[in-house]
């Protein structure tokens, strides 16, 4: 590490117009040189090298371009995998889950680069301001932060006239009407006409996914899980990030994962979300009919506490807490027998399970069969029934007690 | 109300097989006069009044048929879905939610014939012996209960030697290898060879629902909630009967609310479930999304749990116990605001949410807008991003602190 | 309502030293009217005429006391003791109660007064702020909020210069080294030594409770209470408001209710706290015992949940939130069958219970005994137990089987 | 292991009435030899030697005791103490805390000494025998299970009868008015006049504590926790065993951890039941005070439902079940910091913290103090506060908006 004479301020750089113009007007604002550091998580798009390029271009000193697409699949979308994750039972966590990660990215990147502020392009009325700086706090609370959009109330527009007035090498006509974060587990879509909640998604919008409502053949895929982890497809070996890129592929072709809705941001508003993660929704639905057929019933129901909590933690910018690492200890526990292969039909918006199979399962067929074969003795039910429904009746008979001995009129309303 | 010189037995009545061959097979056995009573709760099929004449054509000195129709869309599938009660994500609970209405029927049938005992025709593997049982003794916990499949060990092969012994008026080669029991909310399917869990399930099997792979224009559908309450579809005045019988129609058509799972019993084993529930699907789509929209944030993080347990409860055969009412008591709170209308396309076994508007609406445009007329005020974002992420500071330093406290290898494992 | 021409500020007024100077402080800086209200939610100390007419002497243009101990008892402890609410198992919420109130009628006065600003006196550290604030953001958005402690960074050094450059009539002198804060629920002192969490308590820093090392003679109170109310007190009619009051005496004088602990506030730091409430944990004490005796299994678990959340929105400002209506009409629902008389003994520090009756009591001695008289069918437990045991023994048997087929070292790690 | 000619059943055997009945009674009935087992979990009483030849005499093939009580300690007893384990609030799992490790070395004699039935002195109305089958399924499904009491509607008064009969070698004149149950955690007191739930405990039930009426000098203890483990006290090193032994001396001494209470049984009755539990009570208030220092809020806010759910599966006999183990390893987690001091001052009934230090403290002097030295910036807490009650103030706004758009009346009720 070296000790620059200038402050170093480390910026997550998207290559876009804002991280852009922030190089520059960073440098002059503070006096201070600036690392741009892209994180690579599965987002494709632009060539990364242009980006890193144009960063060197804006006048960073250093570029950076970082590679964390299979720490990306193995360390933050499986363990939303083994939660099932799905904010308000919709939103897979998209850009939740990259956001620790490059966190962790820029933190290595200041160490590394003597930097002692991080900056980010987030705005103030989003998550993910909370998300980078919670994350920062945890990770690196000595470095300090800056959020231009946010402190120094910059807006787009505001960004065009200084990328002309300083000749940045961006083309600054070429503004999507939306906003858009992507990466390896989804795509989101904001703002503009989504911004009227009455009006639909129209196809246009959409990058990841084909539209559902075009005829063609089904495809059946065949997933295997091993403690939780999808580690081949159709028979073939996969990785984590292989897993996922082949399913935004096939289920994406299929129009499978298309959200749409209106979700609790963590500053307290309502906002418009549509989101697209075919190979999220794909593995999720595969992988909860696994633990269906593996999990213990008493297990599985708390489970569902314990996703629900996981993904709002995640969600609200805490994945670095006490107590996230403590539901992650609870949730590695319930993978050990997610176990087995799940044929999963992709066709018309829809990923269907057709078939399930486990060396784990817990079905027993000759309990559950009605025909020959059926081990299950029903002589124990009376008992069973009687003493489950005990409390139920005592309380039901009490009741009735004290309504026979109240008089008209007179009990508790 | 008579009193009978022979003991009356109650019988839940289908007109099916079983519970017609209980009908003689009581009578003998026991002595007893036996009074069958039906229940309609939307399950549609054969002729009710075929059904009444058969009962007495097997012996039953009084038959009875009780439209109870309107009574389970507003009592039991409406207090579902101001629940989404989904059972394990999926199962909305059809049967379960029947099960508690008939036996209030047969109570009060028992009352007016002078019954001193219940009679039914579930077997001792499933759930609905305990819903019935359970029930019955909140409700009547005078009655005594038989249930001649569990406690005769009855099978299907010993109830066609004895029809076909006694010339019951019944068709015993007509027999389904599938066990199915269908009402208003819905349609459920299982036993033959779906026991075999990797087998995916048939076209034939299904009866509300057409195949969605089939290509049809989709059809959209207007719902207007007040209350939680389905009021009209398309700007039509419905009945709580009439909007899910419409919209099983609608999204019947369109192959929506197929649903193919392996579930956990109240008795302890798994099983595989088909069903089909279009229309409550397509509400309980609509009504969640309603709900993204006019319930504040932590409320609808906290009714999950309660939905959850609503959920369980009823799956478990516990309708009237005092949990449930007082989780009912929670829930109708919940649904004051939940106004508004909800677009939903149906289409290609999909229903998809295209557009939600309402006066109790929380999204407020002007907080959630990054255009013109954005009233956010982002200087606040700073100290609550601070105050938000303190704990996780003050405990990441903690843990970095006594990490470097500690020699190597002597830490907490 | 007149329309004052100088714009009026309602100030939340204690009596103390800080809210007195706030009264001349606020009219300078601001050019404002100060209206000083005083609500009485049964803190006892000072007279309150003598605090009223220091507000005016201060330099309020009113000033008024407003007796709410009745409302404070029925309406915000008795929700507390239907929660048995205790934040963090201990703390009873003393001052989290109050502050609503407070809210309520500061909001009262304002639009009684023309007032279009409310001021108090919390720092910005505790959770005071976040009560006051968020209540009057939901009961009067439009009133602009001001809490000179932190919002001008007063500290008590800066008060006490002012009020002698001022010559207000206080006396400066008379500081307590502690912070306390009282009213019917209980008493809640911190600071000074206290904040070394080493340190233990001293005798002195009580004001509503005798030392319980202290010998007396035990004191048996009979408690009877209606649906969760407390009624009478040995036999003798209470309203609210008296029950707590006489409980406060008794309980007090035996020691009862005396707390310390190290508790987490809402804005993310731990404080050392200690409290007495010898009233309150008296009354929860025996109505959570009745509970055990009148509520079911199931509902009793489950409300442990529901007192939790309650417990912690009201701790956490949010009790004029809707998730915490939603908890109240449940809350309500269980307490249908809380009627019945609980003995309790005052003694040593300790609140026991020695004994409770209940006409709706749920405790069934012919099914509870041993001895002559068990109704209680033990022939159907073996059936209840087998099946309770099921899917653990599915589950047993799976691990079995899977650790028997995997070769050493090979297994889920 | 041999083969025996004869069936083998092996019998837990406490060395009372009715397990001494049992071995000859066993014996004769299934013409079997009976394997007498005796598990030391620290209940203390009888001498063990003369337990074992009490077995022999009685008729038992072979008699072992087995010294299980550091076994209990750190494997049973901790994990109780994670959980802070109080069932409904109060009973810290004396008995359902020693019958799985009663299972397991059950296990281990029939499989050393070819047992093929395993039998038990459990009514049918308790828990316990719930305890004991469960486990025994999980454990060992192959194995036969008899409860004699229960299976063969064994009274107390046949068991002594049959013993007079058989010359059997106990004394059946010493019969205790009450059902008592004891080990190292505790002491469970039932049945006899404390069936009328009216009634006072009286003075001599109690076998592990002193009268708390009874004046004394008052015992300070330090406890020192090491991730969560107490590992010494007053500073001198301890084995688990050994801080709960001590502990229950010297908290039993001052009457510390007497429990009077109504409970619901996992069979779905309520019963009365008296525990004595002096160590435990006083170990779980030290590390519960722990835990308020070093654990983050939101991780000691779940963990309450964690700890509730691991709770009542313990006690309804589930310890081998897998949501157990799951909420284990997140037990396990939470403690990794639960490292520190506790003063515990013992008296009248009472274990009372008096002060607490840890080098894992979460508690900030700087950020908890009023006075000199505070580093709180209480500048963010105007933005915190604000967007903590964003969604409390507009969901009132939606309110008021809404009432006033109602025509009065015809509003929602």
């Amino acid at each position: 590490m070296t000790t620059p004479h200038r402050e170093r301020i480390v910026l997550a750089y998207s290559g876009g117009l804002d991280t852009s113009v922030a190089i520059p007007y960073l440098a002059d604002k503070l006096g201070a040189e600036v690392v741009a550091v892209a994180v690579d998580v599965g987002q494709g798009g632009e060539d990364l090298d242009a980006i890193r390029q144009r960063a060197l271009d804006c006048g960073a000193v250093v570029a950076e371009v970082i590679d964390a697409r299979e720490e990306f699949a193995a360390g933050y979308c499986l363990p939303a995998l083994h939660a099932n994750a799905r904010y308000m039972g919709q939103y897979p966590l998209v850009s939740a889950l990259s956001r620790p990660l490059i966190v962790k990215r820029l933190v290595e990147a200041a160490r590394r680069h003597g930097g002692t502020t991080v900056a980010h392009g987030c705005t103030g009325k989003g998550n993910d301001q909370v998300r980078f700086e919670v994350g920062l706090g945890a990770l690196a609370p000595d470095l300090r932060i800056i959020a231009p959009a946010r402190d120094y109330a910059w807006t787009r527009d505001d960004a065009i006239a200084y990328a002309e007035a300083n000749n940045l090498p961006i083309d600054v006509t070429a503004r999507s009407p939306y906003s858009i974060d992507q990466n390896l587990w989804g795509r989101a879509i904001e703002t503009g006409f989504l911004e009227d909640i009455w009006n639909a998604p129209v196809e246009d919008i959409y990058g990841y996914t084909d539209d559902p409502a075009v005829a063609k053949d089904p495809d059946d895929a065949l997933i295997t899980f091993e403690h939780g982890v999808p580690v081949a497809i159709d028979g073939c070996p996969v990785t984590p990030f292989q897993a996922i890129d082949a399913l935004n592929q096939r289920a994406g072709a299929h129009g499978v994962g298309r959200l749409d809705m209106v979700e609790d941001r963590l500053v307290g508003i309502k906002s418009r979300e549509v989101y697209e993660a075919p190979g999220a929704v794909a593995l999720i639905t595969a992988h909860q009919e696994l633990e269906t057929v593996t999990l213990e019933r008493d297990l599985a129901r708390f489970k569902k506490s314990v996703e629900q909590r996981w993904t709002e933690l995640v969600y609200d910018g805490l994945w670095f807490s006490p107590l996230k690492q403590a539901l992650d200890a609870f949730l590695a526990q319930t993978q050990a027998h997610v176990t087995g292969e799940v044929r999963l039909r992709l066709h018309g918006g829809r990923a269907v399970v057709t078939g399930r199979r486990s060396p784990a399962s817990l079905y027993d067929f000759g309990l559950a069969t009605y025909d020959t074969g059926d081990t299950f003795d029903q002589s124990l039910a009376a008992g069973f029934t009687t003493l489950w429904g005990l409390p139920s009746r005592l309380s039901a008979a009490r009741d009735t007690r004290l309504v026979a001995a109240t008089p008209s009129g007179a009990g508790p309303s």
